[in-house]
């Protein structure tokens, strides 16, 4: 894939394709790098210093990339959130038989994974840093719009009944508290005993 | 109050009170200090020179009741949290008539107060501090034990039925989802559509 200080006779157009290649591939080594930061060391500690030697990747290349860190924590979120949706339609996609448990579980899965983690320490930062907050909004705006949507359709809830479109939120909001619970320690066992008892109310309410 | 550089008659009994009264109103104003800069400021900029100056005592005297930056904001927060019982029972005893919904509104109050955002500040810094870490969890389990046992006796719950304390369980997660909402933006509109339904859903499993 790399050309490097040799005259190769290669066409323009063919050139170009693998610096394309190149420069994706070092954009998104340097996203995961800053979200694996985040959700491991927290936002004080995920600097642009810190991410370049993660990724393995120049100072000066980062700030090409990425102007400020603000730009790169930024865009690290909304990296690992897109790549998420694709994930849960997949595992919906297995599930059999009844949806309401195993989609809880894998929202729950979601809520309380490193994703979640770097995005918990976005939100908090955002919360007072001023530079931060407007484009940290819209991203969360448009991300809870998503897991909403996906919610509904994974769940094949009616949101045209009453009460349906509130009960998702409710839900949703439910497991973004057990993400938070689950933030200091191993929550997994209280966990599923909510799980278990709110399935059962849900069905009961979306049936 | 103060007894201050004069040859003032007075027993030992009589100067120890005042005293012990000056320390007390000193490092309340300590804790109430970093509280609100916890919340409002965050917790990087929590330091015990940002909190000295806020409470207007010198740092010497911060430092002699709490010797580092982790005790205090520990302390802090424990500090707001063990008043807030006593507010949400006076709150409790005003309500007349149906109960959950106004409960939850209460609950969903402190969620999304200063309060809580100072807890949330400590709680997230602890997820990556190790020195901070078993110190936290120990708080977040006894706030979280006397918050569950505060909203089973506001309710009026039986939890010797299946079921309900995964529900009473569930109620607070959601708050404490509902809180992290409100980190960002005004989410009050949303959050009341949300609680209206969660109080008709609750009120039909616990009657």
């Amino acid at each position: 894939m790399y050309v490097m200080g040799q005259a190769v006779p290669v066409t323009q157009a063919v050139v170009r394709v693998p610096q394309e290649e190149r420069t994706r591939v070092m954009r998104q080594r340097l996203l995961d790098a800053t979200a694996d930061l985040l959700a491991t060391e927290g936002f004080a500690a995920t600097t642009t210093m810190s991410v370049a030697e993660r990724a393995g990747v120049s100072r000066g290349a980062l700030l090409h990339h990425f102007p400020s860190k603000n730009d790169l924590v930024v865009a690290a979120v909304a990296h690992v959130m897109s790549s998420r949706d694709d994930d849960l339609r997949a595992k919906a996609d297995r599930i059999t038989g009844a949806r309401t448990r195993p989609v809880l579980e894998m929202l729950a899965d979601h809520f309380t994974s490193p994703v979640f983690m770097a995005a918990l320490e976005l939100w908090v930062a955002a919360r007072t840093d001023e530079a931060l907050r407007a484009e940290v909004f819209r991203l969360e705006r448009e991300v809870g719009r998503q897991t909403h949507a996906l919610t509904v359709e994974l769940l094949h809830a009616d949101e045209s009944r009453s009460g349906v479109r509130e009960l998702i939120q409710a839900t949703l909001d439910l497991v973004r508290g057990l993400g938070l619970a689950s933030a200091l320690s191993d929550d997994a066992a209280r966990r599923n005993h909510i799980l278990d008892q709110w399935a059962l109310t849900l069905e009961k309410e979306l049936a």
